[in-house]
């Protein structure tokens, strides 16, 4: 047979299967409410992707998950710090409204009586009134006492540490040289499963294969009924672990096998959903709390091109890597426009059918029309949070910094007369300070301030009360 | 008939076509000498492109050649400024072997009366021993006196400008705020074909635009012969021009547009080989010959998370983002291993069949086993010269920096007695000095310096005399 025919015939061939093939999952796909999972990292800095610009940890996963869906590049949390990050992406609403923020402690500990209040609705239990299976896999953050577990707060089954991995450290130890040292007997942080601790101290070394073991184990179990899994790693944040395989696999030295790790799991996860055919009906994301811990040097990540890190207001403690997924049904390639973790619930909530509840406040905006169809993204205002003062806001390009201070610790805040005001379109790395040239955009950013100021409304602080 | 004998038949069918069809290119593909393409940018720094980093410049071109071909994290120049870093590109040697390297004046200048001297051997006159048509499109600084332009060095073909697009300025106006104004009319170069000037001043708003056309031109008229194109655009480095579709296309600004414009252009030529069969046969090489220019502040680029940039001998100055693309040619993906400008001669030289010259020392090596099968790059170590001195060297990982100043002008040259050592794989920003560590590896530094210094032989300094 000659080649040309050999190749129409084919191309027909290949015509009828794929006419076929869309009438057989037309049906499924179009109709059935997605699947959402949330992989949240624990201060991964904006530049720790090789497709943020990595040099030497190698992220093939996250890289071609990256070019096959949408890439966000002004992505943001809630807060630079775990506890009121984690309040507002699972909430939808600064982490203000629901009292998970504090200026006398940054986030929850050990010790700690608070937690979510019972009041919030977390995406978990807005997701179950639409029929949705639920799993948190992975660091918690918002409370260890039996009413805060994330079994209370919508989630069918829980696996994983209820705080930092850094807390609960063996006493008398020095905190910094101890948690570089990175040994699992100088950290004593349960393992739990649903509301039993099932492992103390857990075993951190392993800790991302099992929750990414975990994780599969609920995609395979849970294909007929929508589900939504928020996989939180309680890594890269100090004291950095690995399993046995990616001891050294990274020149980027103990951090950068971490994030392999982490790379790895997602690769793993994405073929879950591949082999369960679920990938068509599963939007994914990738993103972290905060950005990265820079105080622990080469244990800490790295925020690329932005400036300062973890615990501070500046771009590279708040905007994180953020990468969508969902084959064939995105509009893929990079989106500049901002979003935030405060989007997710109202996104998820419209694609899923579930109506949002009008009895409150939200501060998330929906995504769904620049997921799916390329459109502006919705969200043209960011207020920038350190504990319960707000230290910045953003409107469209421009960013006022009212108060600075150093990332973590640091007894040196600043107030500004008159504002920092960067573009950061132009200017990411916040360096050309262009208060005098608009004092105008500085008034704008005032007044949206001012307006979602007088939005909220005051509530007890879950994080004040510790040891009681 | 049922979809799984469908694919069954359908499967044999495209296997047919995939044999049938090996056996007619193979001897086209394997057989043909490969084309070659260097697109080479000025001032552009490591952290300008989407996939390298950058949150507001959208590089979709580059961003796709990245993903499909082969992205060198760890590439360098062989000098942080314009001249050296050209001579070094070019010929394979760092320019202190030409004399293109001076402590006097960084770069040539429109009253400099040197060049690049006949005795060298560019990659274009290496190649035409093996048959190649050869280009030269854009931006020279190698001479600008007859002797030393493109057309006496192996170019069969130039279009372009032969110095850089700040030169020839309307004299008594202030430089900087000049350059940032970017009108056409306050600055003088000419525009030459061949050796003719043919425009004068330069219409620079379309010269990204018409290098581009040139190009493209040159590969349609080219399709029999191998060939070499170097189109070595004369942007981004300040003045900033771009053409009037890209005005205000980017919400990076005008540096942002320029970026833009040069992305289109590498899918252009990318489209152009795809339109003409040549894709499968022509290995494209995208990178720039220094640093982003940072006293330009947002004129200037981003050196992502690099330190300092262009002038200096940190990494930020020398360390370029690069992109190899050869369609089902290259083992694609990262590599972070180390690469060079100073490699592109042996390696174009070996992919082509071409012997290298026995009678003189080159600094590159052939990275095609790398290229091809992705086998650890060859090179090891790299010299950081500024003008004619060694600044920093890198071996292995370590790098030491000698001697430090700040990136341009300055006069603030500081000896470090204990050279300051960076470990780049873990800690790619230069943060943490690891002298005190490791002395050994210094020792081994130094050895490596001292075996280089002893290979090079005193040459006659090309940029020293001006206006004579």
């Amino acid at each position: 047979m000659k080649l040309d025919k050999l190749i129409l015939i084919t191309s027909i061939l290949l015509l009828l299967i794929f006419q076929a093939n869309s009438k057989t999952t037309e049906g499924q796909t179009t109709k059935k409410q997605p699947n959402f999972i949330i992989i949240f990292c624990d201060d991964l800095g904006y530049g720790d992707l090789g497709t943020f610009g990595h040099p030497t940890i190698q992220t093939p996963s996250l890289d071609k998950m990256a070019s096959e869906g949408q890439k966000w590049t002004s992505f943001y949390v809630a807060s630079s710090v775990c506890t009121p990050s984690r309040a507002g992406i699972l909430t939808g609403r600064y982490p203000i409204r629901s009292g998970m923020c504090s200026d006398k402690h940054r986030v929850l500990f050990p010790d700690s009586d608070g937690g979510l209040p019972a009041s919030e609705i977390t995406i978990a239990e807005a997701l179950k009134t639409g029929g949705y299976s639920t799993a948190c896999i992975g660091k918690w953050h918002l409370g260890h006492k039996k009413q805060y577990l994330p079994t209370n707060n919508g989630f069918d089954y829980y696996f994983g540490i209820p705080y930092s991995n850094d807390m609960d450290m063996v006493k008398g130890k020095p905190y910094q040289e101890t948690c570089k040292l990175a040994r699992v007997e100088d950290f004593n942080p349960p393992l739990m499963r649903n509301s039993e601790i099932i492992e103390r101290p857990a075993q951190q070394a392993t800790i991302t294969k099992r929750y990414t073991e975990e994780a599969i184990h609920f995609i395979e179990n849970n294909s007929e009924k929508p589900f939504f899994i928020y996989l939180a790693h309680s890594l890269p944040h100090v004291p950095l672990f690995r399993s046995k395989k990616f001891e050294g696999k990274s020149i980027r030295g103990l951090y950068g096998d971490v994030i392999e790790e982490i790379d790895w799991s997602v690769g793993q996860i994405l073929n879950s959903l591949k082999e369960n055919g679920l990938d068509e009906n599963t939007l994914v994301v990738f993103t972290s709390d905060n950005g990265p811990w820079l105080m622990f040097e080469d244990h800490g990540g790295s925020a690329g091109l932005l400036r300062d890190g973890k615990g501070s207001t500046f771009e590279g403690g708040m905007r994180e890597p953020t990468i969508f997924l969902w084959k064939n049904q995105l509009h893929s390639g990079v989106v500049s426009d901002m979003g935030s973790t405060l989007d997710l619930l109202p996104t998820f909530c419209s694609l899923a059918g579930v109506e949002l509840p009008k009895d409150r406040i939200y501060d998330g905006n929906n995504l769904s029309t620049t997921l799916l169809k390329g459109k502006i993204s919705p969200r043209n205002e960011m207020i920038y949070y350190r504990g319960q003062k707000i230290y910045a806001a953003r409107k469209g390009a421009f960013k006022a910094h009212f108060i600075t201070k150093s990332a973590y610790g640091g007894e040196d805040e600043k107030v500004h007369e008159t504002p920092l005001l960067y573009n950061l379109d132009v200017d990411p790395s916040e360096k050309y300070n262009l208060a005098k040239e608009h004092p105008e955009i500085i008034k704008e950013i005032w007044q949206l301030v001012e307006v979602h100021k007088k939005s909220v409304i005051p509530v007890k602080d879950q994080l004040e009360e510790r040891g009681l």
